[in-house]
């Protein structure tokens, strides 16, 4: 099944993909909800993100291929992660499908995309064994882990470097019944392939994550993690078209912008 | 003004206290309310955390003696911040005043208080000036940002050294018209004063933060700043009592209790 939230008229809700049309429904697929009547073709519809989390968690370093290339930008050595510590983004810089990233006038003038699968709770998880753990989801989808890598370097915290308003793309829409570890991720920079990478080599799972994060916090439905990215990749300037495509799920596509 | 969200016969809303006595209110003051004719007595509700924010964030180290009394406890050399640098909390984790902070099974068996003044935000804010700044500002709290240190230590994130269910106590209410200089924050541990401190010594004062958080990131209507904390207090176990008093706002208390 596919989920999505749409803006018609000026008026968002969500919606059931299907067949090149999208179905309107009151309420929300989370809790409750009931199909109506009105369907419109997707072509005539403005997707906004999928979903508006109360947390939005990324994983901390998730692939090896990662921690090395972060390491080979820095100049030291990789260190390679011990325990899934998630960090959190900002709910408030998430921004949908064909919406534009917005460049600072402070900033270097470029920023970097991290293709990431997108993991939506459906059900409270706490304390879950990994075997419970895929029971807690409700389905999946896709996100551009914006970074601006000096002022990731520089900072303290991630607060610059990764959650400057409309960094946070996700979307298009939310796939459920899928396997999590059978992804391929692919990242393409104005057509060209930047990245090429299956979920499976994620360093722990999506099922452990669950595990290990509910372990400590309740996880609700709603909240979404971010699984993190293969690879460290170039620079994306104004004019750029950046996508991330997900086996299975769909393809995220933004456009870069400098700030007005 | 004192706002505050509290429960009576089940139900959650808003109220405006005055007097020893609650005043319910419908809607969000946030938004818009309307006053009911429904009053209280304080002593007969319980009151909840006074706001659920999108977003929670915590200044990075803003006293001077926080991170020197953090380097202490590390045997390293103080670091000081050069930049106003925010750093995310967990919604889910917050809790309101008299409510129980749960220390983990698997934890060192204690955990540490940090008493900090809370700014809730009232208006959307985008690059607005230092002067400004305290114009987006609807009211003042407190918040107890409990951590446990060798997690934080040991971790790259604080994901489990500060964000574990219950460990963001919050309240015991918001109140408006204060000037965010002159406040006095103490914290008592079992009744012994631990930390006595002024909200003057901040290395970066409210508006100041204010001002360099909306160049990136917009803030929205209950958006809610943690201010950080002076020092670096001792360890608290279950049976112990932790209170935040603030001059001009209250007292949030709370206990801690063991993981059953």
């Amino acid at each position: 099944m596919i989920w999505c939230r749409f803006e018609v008229q000026g008026k968002s809700s969500y919606g059931m993909v299907e067949g090149g049309r999208v179905t309107q429904v009151w309420g929300n697929p989370l809790r409750e909800y009931a199909v109506t009547a009105h369907s419109y073709p997707l072509d005539e519809v403005k997707l906004l993100a999928p979903i508006r989390p109360a947390m939005l968690y990324a994983a901390g370093p998730n692939y090896r291929g990662h921690v090395e290339g972060m390491a080979a930008r820095r100049g030291s050595p990789p260190s390679y992660p011990d325990r899934p510590s998630p960090n959190y983004r900002s709910v408030h810089a998430i921004i949908g499908t064909e919406e534009n990233i917005v460049v600072p006038k402070d900033s270097a003038g470029a920023v970097q995309p991290e293709g990431q699968l997108a993991v939506v709770i459906g059900k409270k998880a706490s304390k879950v064994s990994v075997d419970e753990a895929l029971d807690c989801v409700f389905g999946y989808t896709i996100g551009n882990d914006i970074s601006e890598r000096p002022w990731q370097q520089a900072d303290r915290t991630m607060f610059r470097g990764k959650n400057c308003d409309t960094w946070k793309p996700m979307g298009p829409w939310i796939v459920t019944d899928l396997d999590p570890k059978g992804f391929h991720i692919i990242v393409r920079h104005n057509g060209d392939v930047w990245e090429d990478f299956s979920s499976a080599d994620q360093i722990w799972d999506t099922a452990t994550w669950i595990h290990e994060l509910s372990k400590y916090a309740t996880l609700y439905p709603g909240d979404v993690l971010w699984m993190g990215t293969q690879g460290a990749d170039g620079d994306m300037v104004p004019g750029d078209t950046i996508e991330v495509e997900i086996s299975g799920i769909g393809t995220l596509r933004n456009y870069v912008v400098a700030e007005e």
